[in-house]
């Protein structure tokens, strides 16, 4: 068993924030993208924080991802924009597409930002959640990099292209839904290939597009099967909202759509030029927001009373283990694998930087 | 093996027409209810088309439809508004509602209406496909009758919840996906228990919240798999789906949300106060719509064309075969169902109209 190291979360962003400074990021942007990836280590979502950051930092610093964009609006009506990321970091270009989104639900009800030439953003949890602030739904989505297949087909023409949905409730947690429309995320199959385990048929094809147990398949030619697996299970739908993904993301703004896109861990020097989607819903455009979280509380109440399966005990709600890993991770500290301390320590070396200071 | 008999669409249309206004409705209502189920038995949705009719009009006879609503518009932003259906057919409160969302998107790029007090409308991308002629694309759920359970649930909790989402193409069909967010619809059961079959573990759960493969647990207490069926094989996103479209269609809306919606197949006499959710976006608003239609055309023939699965010659597009169906059924007829014959063939008699003029 390898060990964890706890790690204090304010430490931990610290670091990355001055990782990213070192990487040619300005300090305000550099904390941004410090936030965006720590959400996912305190969230519990270990595959999309600290873990990452070597990607990034290695995009800046052979010079794939702009340090500087100039982030601009190419097209605008009252409740819609498209905007240009100018290939910089993709939490700096989401947050600020987000916002956009806020800001247009503000005036009249409802903001659709579709983005071009961004990169991997993180979780899309982290925009989405900006929304419950404000009394408003949010939803988010990226196209991500191609390893998924379409029904009957056996090569990744579409990325695992998740879909965050968050709302607000009165006195219980928000509602957040953050899924990749895959059947897992690639980050269940690495984990698998490491503790060198079968994975479940359903969710990985190999070369030939059957379903495979053996996880290295997906370094042989093999790709993600879409949620719901095979079509009689449903998977022509799982593949049709990674494609609703990919359009609003994507085409609707002219990225890099489907198999063109290579994602953050692609080795290629050209920009990723991949796609989000933003939306946010003012919630008092419909109903008083008190009200509507009233009924959220009642009908989030009755999914987590009504009758258990047997040999369960506990019907969650979407955000709620990722609210309990927040609250003990902000106590207790985030774990880190000891290949990502030394990842980090690295790079914070190279940076002139003491790791032991924060790690 | 039953005969089923073909119908002209002209004249099953004629009759479910007259139908609804021999059930009181007035005669423009009639047309659009009638234009909504055929475009379900076009499309090969047989399950939503003409073979439903009964139950729309014998909520009407009874009392539990309004046939005549004041559809009324209870609060608005320039682009959103809460609808109230005044307890109409669903058909003719959705089409206004998605009219209203479209002429929004005219005016301010996106228009998104959250529907109370409607009923059953037929299927979703009847709706979501007015936006393709506009030059928009169209997003539209609504609840249901209750049979979905929760991931470690036993009982059901939420519709089959449907959502449909439809993009214009440029030379190719558009894209029209409209699925359950439930494993398979009910209807598959259905034809499954009427032809005395064996169900695939992963539909349908008995009342103890495990798989079975007989299809007649659905009237023993069973319930419906939401997409993805088990845990981990990602039913929980299936489950997180179908509250999404519970969310914006009947808690933002304040309508029937959860185990309240009873549905069409409801034998209740109150209202079924079902909540619907529709949303336009116009392409221009980010991109040209022609050359949003060549990069739709690239992408949806990249899928066509890219390596198939062992045993497979075809990788389809959302709306494919669909649109191959319409093409058929125009030109051959609509193959109706003996049951559904006699069904149709009653209520005319019952409405003084002579069956064999139609059927």
């Amino acid at each position: 068993m390898e060990e964890f190291k706890r790690v204090r979360m304010e430490k931990l962003l610290e670091l990355m924030k001055k990782l990213f400074v070192a990487a040619g990021i300005p300090e305000q942007d550099a904390i941004i993208a410090a936030e965006a990836l720590i959400a996912a280590d305190l969230r519990g979502i270990d595959s999309h924080g600290a873990s990452r950051l070597p990607y990034y930092i290695g995009k800046l610093k052979n010079g794939t991802v702009n340090p500087k964009p100039t982030i601009k609006i190419l097209n605008e009506l009252p409740a819609t924009a498209l905007l240009d990321g100018d290939n910089g970091l993709g939490p700096v270009v989401a947050k600020q597409a987000m916002e956009l989104a806020i800001a247009k639900a503000n005036k009249v009800g409802a903001g659709l930002i579709s983005v071009r030439r961004s990169n991997h953003f993180g979780i899309a949890a982290y925009y989405s959640m900006m929304a419950l602030k404000q009394g408003m739904m949010g939803l988010v989505m990226t196209n991500s990099v191609s390893m998924v297949t379409p029904t009957f087909g056996a090569k990744g023409m579409l990325g695992t292209n998740p879909i965050s949905f968050a709302v607000p409730a009165g006195k219980l947690h928000p509602f957040v839904l953050d899924m990749a429309t895959s059947a897992v995320p690639l980050g269940k199959i690495e984990i698998a290939l490491k503790n060198n385990k079968k994975i479940p048929a359903g969710w990985l094809y190999d070369s030939q597009g059957e379903f495979t147990e053996d996880p290295s398949m997906i370094v042989k030619g093999g790709n993600l099967a879409p949620l719901g697996g095979t079509r009689e299970l449903g998977g022509h739908k799982g593949y049709g909202l990674a494609m609703m993904v990919d359009i609003l993301s994507a085409i609707l703004s002219d990225a890099n759509y489907g198999a063109k896109q290579e994602g953050l861990m692609s080795m290629r020097k050209e920009p990723s030029n991949v796609g989000h989607f933003f939306m946010a819903v003012k919630v008092d455009g419909f109903r008083p927001v008190n009200e509507f979280g009233k009924t959220m509380d009642q009908a989030l109440n009755s999914l987590k009373e009504s009758p258990k399966a047997k040999g369960q005990d506990r019907i969650y709600i979407h955000g709620e283990p990722e609210f309990e890993f927040e609250d003990e991770r902000r106590e207790n500290g985030i774990p880190l694998h000891p290949m990502v301390i030394l990842n980090l320590s690295n790079l914070a070396k190279e940076a002139g930087i003491n790791p032991e200071e924060y790690l």
